[in-house]
Order: C-alpha cells, then sequence, then structure tokens
C-alpha cells in the first residue's frame, strides 16, 4: 500500500508530496455517473457495493494516495431524525427545519453500525478491495456546517438563520450542537472501528463567521470532537475550515494532525502561521485545472514550493473539484504533483 | 452639515465615530417598499425622483452619518452593452453572457451623462435635498466584480465561467476588464461631477480569488480607477475588497482613502496590518442586527475597541443590511455607535 498520505499527515518524510482531490469521487468522471445513474445521489450513499465502486474509480483513473469515502456530509443527520432529502436543483433540503426547543428535544443519536450500518459496510469493503492500494479517508462534517443545514433546512446565502438562532437562542443553539458533536463523535469512532485509516472533518461554512463567534459558537464542538478521536485512535485527523485564513490562529489549536486550506491563502504564509505544529493540506483553485498543461505545471509548483518548509504537506484542491473538469486535466495534475514534488526532494 | 464622515475618511479627528449602513436604503424599510412598490426594481434606479426619496429615507430614519446614492453596481454594464433583467428569485441576470471576443467588442463606453444621466440626476437632487443633512457616498462594482456577472450571466456559486476565462483565454478576459475599467473611471468622474462627495468601489467577490489570481486579474484594474480618481479630485474614495483578509497585503496599497472590512477579519488585525495610511470602514456582522439589545451594545463596542489605533474609523457592517432586520434595531446601533464612541474620545 502507498503509504506517503499517512505519513505526509504525520509529518515523516516522503519521497514526493502524496496527493486526493476534494469529491474525487464525482460528477466529472464518465464512470461516476454509470454507477450514479442506477438510482438516487442518496441511494448510491446508501449500497455500500456501489458507494465503494465509486471510492475506487479516481483512485485507479488519476493515481491519488488516498481514497476518500464515497458518501455525504449530512447522512448521520437524517439518522438524528431529520428527513433528508437530494432535489436536482436545490441540493439537500431538510423539508422540517430545527429551529425551537421541540425540534431539538426530537433529535436522538444514531448508532454507527444499527442506523449507518451502510457506511461502515461500505468502509470494510473498501478496506478488503483497497488493500494493496492506499489509504483510507473517512470523513464527517464539522458540527456548525452541519447545523447550518438542519437550521436553515438546506444550503444557504447568508446563514441567517443559523446566526440568529445563535445570537437570540444561545442556550438553544448549544443544545442543537451538543447533540450534532455527540452524534459526530460516535460516527466517527464507528468509521475507525470500520477500518477508516485517516479521518478528515469538513467545515465547509465555518469562514462565514466572525472570529468571535467562531470561537464561541463553531470552534469548541471540533476541539471537543478531536480529543474525543485522539483518545481512541492515532490515526491521522485532518481539519478543514474552509474560508478559514482569518480563524487559522484558533484552527491551529485545534488538536489535528493535518489542517487543510482553501486557495484564498497563500501556504506560505500558511506554514509560516502554523510552524511544525501540524501538517497542511491544499491548497490550488479547483478552477486552475482549466489552465493550459504549461500553466498548471507551474501553478501546482507553486504550491510545492509554497508548502516546502511544512511538517508535511498533502496536495490538494482548495475546494471540491467541479463537474466541468475534465478528467485528464485532474489525472495531469496528480502526475504533475508526483513528479515536480519528487524533482524538488 | 455633518461632515464626521469625510474627516474620518482623511484621518481627521471626529468627535464621535461616523456611521452608515451598507444597503441602508433598502428593504428592511417599510418606507422603502412604498416607493419600490410603484414599479420595478430597475425602474426605481431610473427614476431620479424616487431613488433620491428612498436613498434619504434612512438619513432621517436611522440617523447615519452619510448617504450613498441608491442605485445598482450593474446599471453601467446595461449601458456598455449587456441587456440587464432582475428576476424576482434569480436576482440579476444577463441573458447574454459575455463570453466571446464577438461579445467583448460589442461592448461600448458609456456617457455619464448621456447615458447613465438617471444616475447624475439622482445625485443632483440628492446634493440640493442633503445640503444640511450628510455627505453623498456614490459608488461603482470593482471591474472583477462586474466581470462576473456579466461572464456568468448573472450570480454565481463558484464562478466558473470567470475564471476559465481568465485562465483560458487571459487576453480577451484583459480586453473585457479594460473596457469595465474604462466605463467605471467615467462613470465615477461623471458622479464626481453631478456632486457625490465620497465614492466607495465594492469589490464583492474580490474574495473567491487566490492571492496571486488577484494580483494579476482583479487588482490592477481597481488602482488603474482610483489612480485616474485621484488625478481629478480630492474627495474620499473607498474601496470593499469582500471577504478580503487574505489580500490585505495587496489592497493596503489601492491608493484609496479608505479601506472597507467584512466581519471575518478583526478590526485590531486590520489595523496591525495598515498602520496609519489609510481609515478603515466597518465591520459588523449584519445578523449581529438580531442580538439582544445588550448585547448589541456590547458588540459595537467590541468593534469600537479594535478599531481604536485607527488613522480614521467609519463604522458599519460587514456587509448589506438584510431585509429581515429590524428598523429600530438598525437605528438602534447608529446610536450605540454615536453614543459609545462618544464616550470612548
Amino acid at each position: 500500500m502507498k503509504t506517503e498520505f499517512l505519513k505526509a499527515c504525520k509529518g515523516e518524510k516522503t519521497d514526493f508530496t502524496p496527493v486526493w482531490i476534494m469529491r474525487q469521487a464525482g460528477r466529472y468522471l464518465p464512470q461516476y455517473h454509470t454507477v450514479r445513474s442506477k438510482g438516487t445521489f442518496l441511494e448510491l450513499c446508501k449500497t455500500p457495493e456501489r458507494a465503494a465502486e465509486v471510492t475506487i474509480q479516481p483512485v485507479d483513473y488519476l493515481g491519488v494516495d488516498a481514497a476518500i469515502l464515497f458518501s455525504d456530509i449530512l447522512v448521520p443527520l437524517e439518522k438524528m431524525g431529520a428527513p433528508l432529502e437530494f432535489q436536482e436543483k436545490r441540493g439537500p433540503v431538510f423539508p422540517s427545519p430545527i429551529r425551537d426547543q421541540a425540534a431539538v428535544d426530537a433529535l436522538g443519536i444514531p448508532d454507527p453500525e444499527d442506523d449507518l450500518g451502510y457506511v461502515m459496510d461500505t468502509i470494510r469493503i473498501l478496506r478488503k478491495e483497497l488493500a494493496d492500494k492506499v489509504p483510507l479517508i473517512g470523513f464527517s462534517g464539522a458540527p456548525f456546517t452541519l447545523a447550518t443545514y438542519l437550521i436553515e433546512g438546506g444550503s444557504s446565502k447568508n446563514y441567517f438563520q443559523t446566526k440568529r438562532m445563535m445570537y437570540e437562542a444561545p442556550a438553544l443553539y448549544g443544545q442543537l450542537l451538543d447533540k450534532i458533536t455527540e452524534c459526530t463523535i460516535a460516527y466517527l469512532k464507528g468509521q475507525i472501528a470500520a477500518g477508516a485509516q485517516a479521518l478528515q472533518v469538513f467545515d465547509s461554512w465555518a469562514g462565514v463567521l466572525a472570529p468571535r463567534d467562531y470561537a464561541e459558537f463553531a470552534f469548541p464542538y471540533v476541539k471537543r470532537i478531536i480529543a474525543a478521536l485522539k483518545e481512541a485512535t492515532d490515526i491521522p485527523l485532518i481539519y478543514f475550515a474552509n474560508n478559514g485564513a482569518t480563524l487559522l490562529d484558533q484552527t491551529i489549536e485545534c488538536g489535528a494532525d493535518v489542517l487543510g486550506f482553501d486557495w484564498r491563502i497563500n501556504l506560505d504564509e500558511a506554514v509560516r502561521r502554523v510552524g511544525q505544529k501540524v501538517s497542511i493540506q491544499g491548497n490550488m483553485d479547483p478552477i486552475a485545472l482549466f489552465l493550459p498543461d504549461d500553466k498548471l505545471a507551474e501553478r501546482v509548483k507553486n504550491v510545492l514550493v509554497q508548502a516546502k518548509g511544512a511538517r508535511g504537506h498533502i496536495f490538494n484542491l482548495g475546494h471540491g473539484i467541479i463537474p466541468e473538469t475534465s478528467p485528464e486535466k485532474a489525472r495531469l495534475a496528480v502526475e504533475l504533483v508526483h513528479s515536480i514534488s519528487r524533482e524538488m526532494r
């Protein structure tokens, strides 16, 4: 098995920079559509053989150094008791948003095996099938990010309902976040037990919070999750606070092995600020995969050069690869990361 | 006329911190709806008497220290030759996106008086009506932000079409941005001639760019506009790069008198980084207007305390006030800025 990804997470030396791509199992790949067309998105998440198949597709095609479980951050919320739909145009929708005491009280804590067994089964299948290939990353959403979907009832433009609950009903907000945190800890421990070899916590919307609000309403729950996992496991933990440059002085203290960065911050600044405390992951703009080959190579190199002083660096995009991307270009980017980083060693 | 706003822009001492609110003339005010209901949004922009009326409403009601012209950043683009619609659910739409050489070639440079006379007339009316009240701020979008609307055909989630043109067809992108820049310079000079007493350039989407892309594809046009205006006028110029914390090392060099900040960055960090070179504007989260009164006061004070070392500070929200806001709460926030900052002097 390729171990560069795990080594870089822990700050051990590698012969080249490992790379994986957020949403690497996804709509830009024709082979994904072949599997996806057999049912809905949620059905795909809930059918372990198919979810495992699309997880492996980019490992084989792109040559990345890690696989990431195909799933969605919202599936545990459904099992907390919040019905979830994926609508073709609107994306995820919770038809009954969680906005009052009764709604929060009604939420339960799902058991990973009993309630989310399809995720655990997918992980078990993947561990067998990936055994000689690459490590498997499991994941969850971070509590604030998950809460936004529950409170808003789906995606949001300004997170009005979420922030309003934070400000107007902080105790209720805290109860909701406590429940989501407890659910997430159990869910991630389940993934560890099933065989996940690393875990990433996605805080996709952390960047909509002012630093003081992040400190009060989001970060404590992240720290609680990471502390609980650190007691249970030695596998690498990655925390990705999207658009989180202004939160970095806080996130550096989260306890994870790796911090992920979006493309808005230069990695040399990130390295300067995190020092040798953690490894870093990121951060090419996903749309840079539309650059001509020579300019793409220059940009890949630029990211690698900026990350040079890091304790460890895992190359990634700064956000998910977009459906319009050419698979060939994504594969070229992976090759470039490998070849250029080898030259730079 | 209250002159604190103009003084703070230039770094002169004031007895209290001046305040205005982005989108202060807007949908959260019942009196706005009364005027708006007489026609479409674009008709309101194009009817000087009505546009002036809604501009003045918040000056009278909130007690803010500056008025800002009621208009939309997209109106000059329409007169460049890109038909514009405002759709109730989607917002602004350009049904014919600008994506190829022919489309860029077809764009013209509108004359402020001949083509956008309704804006200039609005300014002239406002100067008369505001004479003994507060200064009038004119505005435009920044070229990159304006280009995203033209290229995407409206709002966007990931700015794919815009970045693709930047990366795949940089020469064409440059021609488009040159035209928008030329249009914007003429448009803002027209506003100065008509009587604007300060100007703000809104770079609403600057924050979606990596620092190196901002440096290449957005910032040069901003600098060109500000340099051209600085040759023509002494009135204060404000540049607001939304979500621009990671661009600050660049934006500090833009040449404006004031930099605006969204709520993602603590103002004390902003002050530390800009020093005494410029004044600062911002930056309370608009949703903080949903806090209980005592907590709102605490938060207003927090912003004022953070801004204390600034050359000059104009209090504002970090983004536009949202329609759900209570007018009373907005008025209270303005009073709090005035009273707390007086105490702090």
